[in-house]
């Protein structure tokens, strides 16, 4: 271990961690440990590091010391609150909580009221003078230990839980009984005690009636939560490192279900959803934090600016407890003061008295997180890299989310409202688990997944869905928390609903809806209809929030953003988006439209004839002129990357007999002939074949053409007053002399075209890196390239050696199976790919320093990428014109 | 310029050069600078450095203050020998020379008698009262000069040297003669006249009469001559870099027509077909040296040891010169102790004296180089090192090539019997032009080369040919030369056959040959078939010199030699070729065997049942065990690398509908259901696919079954008392989680196998590095594994992007062009390739320094890549089994 520090501990009179501790003590116990120290009332505790989750992982056992240290730390609490931890005068009683580096929430394990045995639970009646209260606290105690510690920790699987639940809902009804806090004093008592005995029964143990031995289980059961089944999954969705471990922060009780003056609540310090600066939360009275988290009960706002539909007729903790509201309002200001953020707190009134269990940066949708860095940057609380720093890439992807077009919306059987608990709108076939939700998904209409409610055991199943509907649940329910992280459409609290699983099938107000059924779900307003309607796209332009935010961080980045565009409206659009130039134009359409492709056909069924063969071709260059003109003047004076022709030839080709009779009679040549030609061209393994600048090795004329038609599009722009600046690409180029031999046509055509127009074109050649041997021999490849850019689908291809269109599958099993972390296709593969670009950076600066050094392939718009070439001194990324704005925002942040 | 020295003299009084300065002088002038330090008789002169050459192509001038070099260079001389250079009295004559660093025989030019002007040509007269031979001399320089510095270096093409030719063989006919030595003089007088008049005509310029003016033009012709068309094509066939350059040297002429005590001679200081320690030569009385290596005329036998079938009955030159045949010998010795070598020497006898004209290491076929080599070896003139060294694997390549079955050659329609000029025994379709030869040599059956007489023009078409057949020339000729460099089949100097070249036929004693029927030669006895005869390997076991040679070699490798095998006789041949190991054992022929490709196919099959999967491929267990236990066996106690099933699956399916109808009627699976079966697997890039590791990690069984036949076969062998050492290899690793991934599966069979048998295994688990990325995490790979073999084939196609099945055609057109200088399937690209290879060995042996690192492609096998690996720290290369010995020759070697 590299610290000899166990455990760190926080109260009022004395505090080891820090927020700066993040790492040791995870969120949940740094933050406590800073706002004990800001003077905010939290209960004494203290928090066990993530080094000895670690130990205690690797090596099933507790590091040497560590007992000492947890007897020490125990009895420092003792002494602060004159109780002590299995008193059966006195008794002091814990909360056990995981806490991880990055918040996770609901994927590991709590236990409270840990220390509640047959014998201390007197000292606890004798002491509130509340036995009600002390038993409820004990059943729970025993449904939450029996659960984590006995079953999940110890790998068996009888549901407990579910058993326990099931006798506690049969005592209710028998008992004619809705709410838990309804439930006698003696009907708890007797719970106790079948559930103790079921205990024995069903796990063939007992539940322990030491605290000493609760203690001890909750903490390795906080521990071995780490590895559990939910928690892998979403640090795999959510790339956290399987070797962070969680912290254990063990802290004295208070309660929220002490009566009346107690309760218990959540809250974000400005609004999650729309981003305004008011406290917005939930609260429930007489109960513990579960209660609220669980979604079990739907809360109760917190104040008038907290109610929605379905809680506005509710009690708000304004009303109920004015002051304790008010001092929140102060912890709200000294936390956003302190923390530069908005902040998610949790806290618990007891008999009157507020303390303060949990506060962390909120998570919020992207509307929020831009209106609330905007707000926090004018009020000076941050800088402009932080405001990029603050916004995740994927709150801007959920903004930029489509929208249902409003007309089709209006005229659609609108089915029912729920609450809006994650942005844009969606559209799928309706499913009703997440094991199908996944397997669906792989079809190309996707899926909306419809559940009573969700847990963190259907997050494979909510990753998968387009939009995520619950029956029931509240905004801060885990579906809101998990699709609003995600920037995921959903919908939750549709009481309406009612769901058979077994069947297949939900029923909402009489229309019955079916797996596979389409359902469209608008996710900012709640609504849910029974069918498709139109997505439209998201009208930026008059998202004041979102030009504000792009005003500011278009002249912060550190990296060019460009856009892959291959058509004068395309790279309007990207211009909109914010790019400031191409950065892979294809050009593979120009050759393929209806009244070209004929001309293609006949270049390659004569292409022994080198006459008819470049007449063929140079038919296409009039109509390409058009092309580039269009494309070069939409994106004037920023430059534009031209890729010349890169497919293989057979992929121009006839595809069935009917095309090979009208190539036949175009072309005077016999259907068999025809046929072989077509089979001459077969290749078995086209990605590495006769493509890319081997096509225009082999067929000169072709780089000529279009060589001829972009230096003459520019030329006419320049005789038009308008400036452009066509750099020209030679595709998978693997060496010098390949690249060397399209130069020479293409400088030959430059040449031609300047002295027919008596004007200087101003263009640049270079070529795309997408061959391992082409970073390899960089440095011979720079010395009379101008500009490099790298293509890192192909690279990534040839460099792991996996075909995309064949190894789809298998790579999702490597990813499931943990062989590779991430998709290389989507995110960089640093270690392998990233080294590749390394070695040509290095080598192609040494000799040539103003070498220009873009990315023009999927990862140009994919954040960690986008960080990997900022670090690498790359000149820009070049992404899709609907990425562009994620892209500027990367290259903005400073991290 | 590096050197400011641009003239290098050599005379019997001062000697500027050496061997030492080759890179400089060129080996002629190397050669003729030590031969007169050695005070052997040479003419005196100096020798033009390749710098002045190298500066003269770059600049089209000489390098300042050469002029004066020059002039005092040739006044030297002039007080040598007490003549001066245009004299009208007492005139001195050049020779102008080429001399590369390389002997590029016949490839550049070469100008004689160069002086001799209208005015001069009188005091030559005077002085050596031999009218008729001055104006043959004047003739030849007219007809030399007018080729090579009037018209091919000024880049004209009139045909002036064929031209002249016809009015010189007009002439003889008219004269009735056959020898030019028959000429008068007064013909000879008359051919000058009307030569110079023909050159103004067809050249529009006049023969110069000014000897400086001659000079410069033949130093010039010279220059220009190293890059014209003949000499680029052998360098780049010889791997020569265009940038080294010609050294031209200049030296008083010698004649060696000037009558009957004149001849003039080459020979060979060794036999060069048979190694036999005895002088080996030809000679011409009363001719140039020009004479003889054209081939123009038959040439006589040096000696009785030199004769041959044409020239029995020809007068030796030990017999008509006996005196100077005495001193030839003892030169024969100096040289041969001094150069510790075989020479070819040149000389010229002037009325009764000796000469040397050159000498230079002897060209020599297979036998003789190995011969000569154990020879010199044995006399102790050099040690193991040097005589590795001295043999080059093509000379290996060469003696191993297959022969005529004896029978079959006995029974055979024999034509005619020429000069063996060209090792082995060769079959294949008779063509007569070079051109064609290329295009027809694609084709898979080969072509034999029939020509009048080859030369330095047709060197391409004499390079793809199987076999060359000329119908004039000795052993000395230009074919007989280069066929023998390049250990080519090869028969020259029959003179029966008569070749039209416009009908594509020859004609043999009334049998007639067209292009494309088969012909059969036999290089070893000359003798020639018009038929295919079945070819055998040679029995190098009974080749005592063969075997003598690599029981020196092998004790002195410095890399060891395995081979590629996939079966234990195959083994078997690998060892008796010297392998100390299998490199290589690849195991998909044990899956497609007939009583197994049933099994494959059934799990393929069934391949979402995993448990009728499993029981198909464990049914395989028992047959891969025996497969394994044989060339364990075969091979022991060496390693033997036995990589794991390889190829996609798709590979084993059926091929057509009648082969579905046997497994569906084998399965009871429909045969559309196997249809779509096969459909499914079908893959785009089947390189880049589902294959490799990638197989054993998605049929985990395929690796089970694999390891566990391994590690039992080991076992069983063990048993009976049969060392073994199985390394088990992992294809198409990419990462290391997929080797843990494998490796965990193999190290489990291995303890229940171990467990079983209670026996140690004494085995490996290594991978095959074959992607780029498996370079670049070559470090993380190696933590766990015990050996890497690069799988350079595989290797070669990701880096460059070349699927080796579809750019064939293209790569060959590639190197044409000088896009890339060699197939990187055959030699390892270096640049490439070689970089990746580096880093991956650098990364694995920081972490590892003792893993195991060897190669097992087709580079293996392959000299210049051997090389490479010798020089990367590589353990071991591994190749076919017939290369074997040319892998341990160049592991043998010390550069």
């Amino acid at each position: 271990m590299k610290h000899s520090k166990y455990i760190y501990g926080f109260s009022a009179q004395n505090v080891d961690g820090s927020a700066a501790l993040i790492n040791l003590l995870g969120g949940k116990g740094a933050n406590l440990a800073e706002m004990s120290s800001l003077n905010i009332p939290v209960p004494p505790g203290f928090t066990i590091s993530t080094e000895v989750c670690n130990y205690f992982l690797k090596n099933n056992s507790f590091p040497p010391g560590f007992k000492e240290s947890l007897f020490d730390s125990i009895a420092k609490i003792e002494r602060i609150l004159e109780r002590r931890f299995g008193s059966t005068q006195t008794p002091l009683l814990f909360s056990v909580r995981s806490g991880a580096r990055q918040s996770m929430p609901g994927m590991m394990e709590t236990v409270l009221n840990v220390g509640l045995t047959s014998k201390t639970l007197f000292g606890l009646i004798s002491q509130t003078k509340d036995e009600r209260f002390v038993y409820d606290s004990y059943r729970r105690l025993i449904m939450m230990y029996s659960d984590v510690v006995m079953e999940k920790a110890n790998n068996v699987n009888v549901g407990i839980r579910e058993h326990l639940d099931s006798i506690l809902i049969k005592r209710k009804k028998e008992n004619n009984i809705i709410n838990d806090a309804d439930l006698s004093v003696d009907t708890l008592k007797g719970l106790c005690k079948i559930f103790t005995a079921e205990i024995n029964n069903k796990l063939q143990s007992s539940f322990p009636d030491d605290p000493y031995e609760q203690l001890w289980g909750a903490i390795k059961a906080v521990f071995i939560s780490w590895n559990g089944f939910r928690a892998k999954e979403y640090r795999k969705i959510e790339n956290i490192p399987n070797d962070w471990g969680t912290a254990v922060t063990i802290q004295s009780m208070v309660f929220g279900n002490m009566g009346r003056d107690s309760a218990t609540g959540v809250a974000f310090t400005r609004n999650p959803s729309s981003g305004h600066n008011h406290l917005y939360g939930e609260w429930l009275p007489n109960a513990q934090g579960e209660d609220v988290v669980a979604g079990i009960r739907t809360p109760y706002p917190i104040n008038e600016d907290s109610k929605n539909a379905l809680t506005i007729k509710k009690d708000t903790l304004e009303l109920q407890f004015p002051n304790i509201y008010n001092n929140l309002l102060l912890i709200k200001d000294t936390l956003e003061k302190h923390y530069c953020d908005m902040q998610d707190i949790e806290f618990t009134i007891q008999e009157g008295v507020l303390w303060m269990l949990q506060t962390r940066s909120g998570k919020r949708n992207g509307h929020a997180a831009i209106k609330i860095g905007l707000d926090l940057y004018k009020e000076g609380l941050i800088d402009e890299e932080k405001l990029a720093n603050r916004i995740a890439p994927s709150q801007i992807e959920e903004i930029m989310h489509p929208y249902f077009n409003p007309e089709k919306e209006k005229q659609a059987n609108l089915l029912t409202v729920g609450l809006p608990a994650g942005p844009g709108c969606a559209i799928g076939r309706a499913v009703f688990n997440p094991e199908r939700a996944q397997e669906l998904s792989s079809e190309k209409e996707g899926v909306v997944l419809i559940r009573e409610e969700t847990s963190p055991e259907d997050i494979h199943g909510m990753h998968v869905s387009n939009a995520i509907i619950t029956a029931r649940g509240g905004m801060t329910s885990h579906a809101a928390l998990v699709a609003r992280g995600w920037g995921k459409c959903c919908v939750v609290g549709c009481n309406e609903i009612v769901i058979d699983y077994q069947a297949k099938q939900a029923t909402i107000n009489n229309v019955i809806i079916n797996e596979g059924d389409w359902v469209a779900v608008n996710g900012s307003t709640g609504s849910i209809y029974n069918q498709k309607i139109d997505l439209i796209d998201m009208n930026l332009d008059k998202n004041q929030d979102f030009n504000d935010l792009f005003n500011v961080l278009i002249n912060n980045q550190k990296i060019g953003v460009r856009a892959n565009a291959d058509t004068g409206s395309d790279a309007k659009k990207a211009r909109a988006m914010g790019a400031k130039g191409i950065g892979l134009c294809r050009t593979e359409h120009m050759f393929f439209e209806p009244d070209r492709i004929n001309e293609v056909r006949k270049m390659i069924v004569f292409r022994d004839n080198l006459k008819i063969r470049k007449n063929a071709i140079m038919n296409l260059l009039p109509l390409q002129k058009k092309d580039f003109y269009s494309i070069l003047k939409a994106m004037s004076p920023h430059p534009v990357t031209i890729r010349l022709l890169d497919p293989p030839l057979h992929e121009f080709l006839p595809h069935d007999k009917k095309q090979v009779s009208q190539l036949a009679a175009l072309t005077g040549v016999s259907n068999k002939k025809i046929e072989k030609n077509i089979s001459q061209l077969y290749e078995n393994n086209p990605m590495l074949g006769h493509r890319g600048c081997r096509l225009g090795i082999s067929y000169p004329e072709i780089t000529e053409m279009q060589a001829t038609a972009i230096l003459e599009a520019a030329t006419q722009l320049a005789k038009e007053g308008v400036d452009s600046s066509p750099e020209i690409m030679v595709p998978l180029v693997g060496s010098v002399n390949e690249f060397n031999h399209q130069k020479e046509i293409i400088v030959e055509c430059a040449d031609r075209v300047e002295l027919e127009n008596r004007i200087k074109i101003n263009y640049n050649v270079g070529t795309m890196i997408e061959l391992p041997r082409a970073c390899l021999v960089a440095d011979k490849i720079a010395q009379s390239a101008d500009f490099f850019s790298f293509g890192t689908n192909d690279l990534t291809q040839t460099t792991f050696g996996f075909s995309r269109d064949d190894v789809s599958t298998l790579l999702n099993s490597y990813i499931e199976n943990g062989i590779i972390s991430n998709d290389p296709f989507q995110s960089l593969d640093i270690m392998g790919v990233g080294k590749l670009i390394e070695i040509a950076v290095k080598k192609a600066r040494e000799v040539n320093p103003n070498i220009k050094i873009g990315i023009c392939g999927e990862h140009g718009g994919d954040p960690q990428s986008i960080l990997f070439f900022k670090n690498n001194g790359f000149d820009y990324v070049s992404c899709s014109p609907f990425r562009v704005p994620i892209a500027i925002l990367c290259a903005s942040k400073n991290k």
